[in-house]
């Protein structure tokens, strides 16, 4: 299997094709110079064009400083790049988008601003991928002010697009209403947290975040910038404790944390019907099959059980609808377009408890997601 | 015909394309994860890796702030991309290389320098293009002291690569020795400076570089730094006046300055057999059918005169030879090696006034200049 894997990776996994033909000297004068004057001219005159007779158009740029990669950490741009192909790979199965990947030589937040900001004329919209926390937040929110193509944090937000299209599939099931749940979220790094402000865009009031010291809370100790602001938004009634204590009662229990960290009682306290999704990769924070005697509903980030959290549900889709209206920016109503064109896909005959969310190769996602998408950003414009 | 031309550029050039299969679940797990996480891991552990089992390999940026697109001059990012795009088309169709262009918002040169340097890992290579002097040049030796790949401003070195092969076949012709030749450059910005400091390498001597006050010698007033430079290591008789003074008795005239500059009487007062390089774009210094009478031997950048001066013929044998040896870097050596087999593809049969150079297309140029780059590499690695 090793072996197979390394063979299919050598060389890289992309290539870079001409669409057009230059094996004469006439076709290298329209292509090139002296014809290829005449595009950037018009260019120059007016750089919208630059949308219609470059690459632009259909560009993303895949871009990591390898600080926060899959579940292997701080490894670097170079061990980084594989991955990076692997998303570009799928910008372009399912979407048909020409992703790019920029591997980052340095760490340094503003460095890494500086540096997409100038090579953003390029591409059409920035994918920004396996950046770790704090750091992330702070890099996304400064592109997003500067430039004027879309920015996404995949990482962040594509997590929290597809958990909350579950979440919409599974409280359906359970017959709950958002405003009504309560949920216990482990976990409040760059996914743990914009799957909290996703879930209250949903409108659930009840959200407990968790770190390793427990419940989040105003007034906790050992809270940084980004908890803080989590406190504030989070916990209205206060609860304090562990996150054995404070799962009690609960109708939702998201995991974005580390393994083994439940076990089957924890479940059973939990309120009727719970909906557990345990998607820390490679093992859940629970398994399936322990938790499967007390959980209504079970989701994780593999592919080997039902309900699979996966963002590749997210960003083709989302992008593809993006470049398609030459957005400038991603707003929180089209993420929100997104999970609810996902949870769509699975229609009220075929929901049941392991089928919440579509498969990944489903060709509909990519369809319905885009189509949200556009509408959203023709509303917006 | 400029309908044509649009429609050609129509969407841009480029696309990328996945060289492996994504369609199943199986496929997912060895492309993306989990399966990536080995390749990762192993170029963690030998970043050397990384030339096997990602795009580095074989990708190479082509890299410009927009600053001297052609001869259209500073027109900015988005203008220049389609100008980048078929430059990539070049290195894909010519040498089977996979370019990307990266057109850069800003032209400050430490920003651009810092900007290159933090988007180094994904590439095999650096050409920079169309940027302008004298910040191409401080970019340039920045950028070669960083790195640990090759960076080639095409500007200056292409055009110097191929003005030597062209001035190697011509000498033949003439039957005189570069060590005995005087030749005068018009135009002393990126490519008249490379190609002074190429010639100097090939046995020249006697260089008399002219900007628009004429001769540069050393103490002349309104000298910049790379003027001062070019002063100490040029013109040792010190001659001074215009062009058309000092152009008498030269045996070469390189231009690379600007339209209609020199006229029939001008060459007529050159030594004998008079070469005349005359490469202003679109209007060469003279005009072939004005110098005609005169010359012996005629070139310019254009497709519609023998002889034509193409940096086409250097960039991607040159990166083809440097990619297939992951070479470092981009010695003088392997510049002077390229220029000797553009010059060696012309044999000395068909070797005639009209036919110094190999055209464009010639497929045995990609051929023989990557394995004379090949080569060197290795003997210098």
């Amino acid at each position: 299997m090793t072996d197979h894997i390394f063979s299919m990776h050598r060389g890289g996994k992309l290539s870079i094709q001409s669409t057009v033909s230059v094996k004469t000297p006439e076709e290298l004068a329209v292509a090139y110079t002296p014809g290829v004057a005449k595009i950037s001219m018009a260019i120059h005159q007016e750089q919208a064009k630059a949308y219609d007779f470059t690459i632009k158009k259909n560009t993303v740029a895949v871009i990591s400083d390898g600080s926060a990669v899959l579940g292997l950490g701080d490894i670097g741009p170079l061990a980084a790049l594989p991955v990076m192909e692997g998303k570009a790979l799928l910008f372009k199965e399912l979407a048909n988008i020409d992703a790019f990947p920029i591997c980052l030589d340095t760490k340094d937040p503003e460095a890494i601003i500086q540096t997409i900001k100038h090579i953003a004329p390029t591409f059409g919209g920035i994918n920004l991928e396996d950046i770790s926390a704090p750091r992330c937040f702070e890099i996304e929110k400064r592109l997003k002010e500067i430039l004027d193509i879309p920015v996404f944090h995949d990482d962040q937000h594509g997590t929290a697009v597809v958990v909350t299209a579950a979440i919409i599939n599974a409280l359906k099931i359970v017959n709950k209403k958002p405003v009504d749940v309560k949920v216990v979220v482990s976990g409040v790094g760059a996914a743990g947290t914009a799957c909290i402000k996703m879930l209250k865009d949903l409108g659930v009031h009840q959200i407990v975040g968790c770190d390793r010291l427990g419940a989040i809370y105003e007034g906790r100790a050992q809270l940084d910038d980004s908890k803080q602001q989590l406190a504030c938004i989070t916990n209205p009634a206060m609860e304090k404790g562990t996150l054995k204590e404070v799962i009690k009662g609960a109708d939702v229990f998201i995991g974005l944390s580390g393994p083994n960290i439940l076990e089957g009682e924890d479940i059973k306290q939990m309120a009727k019907d719970p909906i557990v999704f345990a998607m820390s990769n490679p093992t859940p924070e629970i398994m399936p099959e322990i938790a499967k005697p007390f959980a209504r509903i079970i989701a994780t980030g593999r592919s080997d059980y039902p309900n699979q959290i996966n963002n590749v549900l997210c960003f083709p889709g989302l992008f593809r609808g993006l470049l398609d209206c030459q957005a400038s920016f991603i707003s929180d109503e089209m993420k929100m377009a997104t999970a609810r064109a996902i949870a769509s896909i699975v229609s009220d005959e075929e929901l049941n408890p392991d089928y919440i969310i579509p498969n990944v190769f489903n060709p509909r996602v990519v369809q319905e997601v885009s189509k949200a998408v556009r509408h959203v950003v023709q509303t917006q414009k």
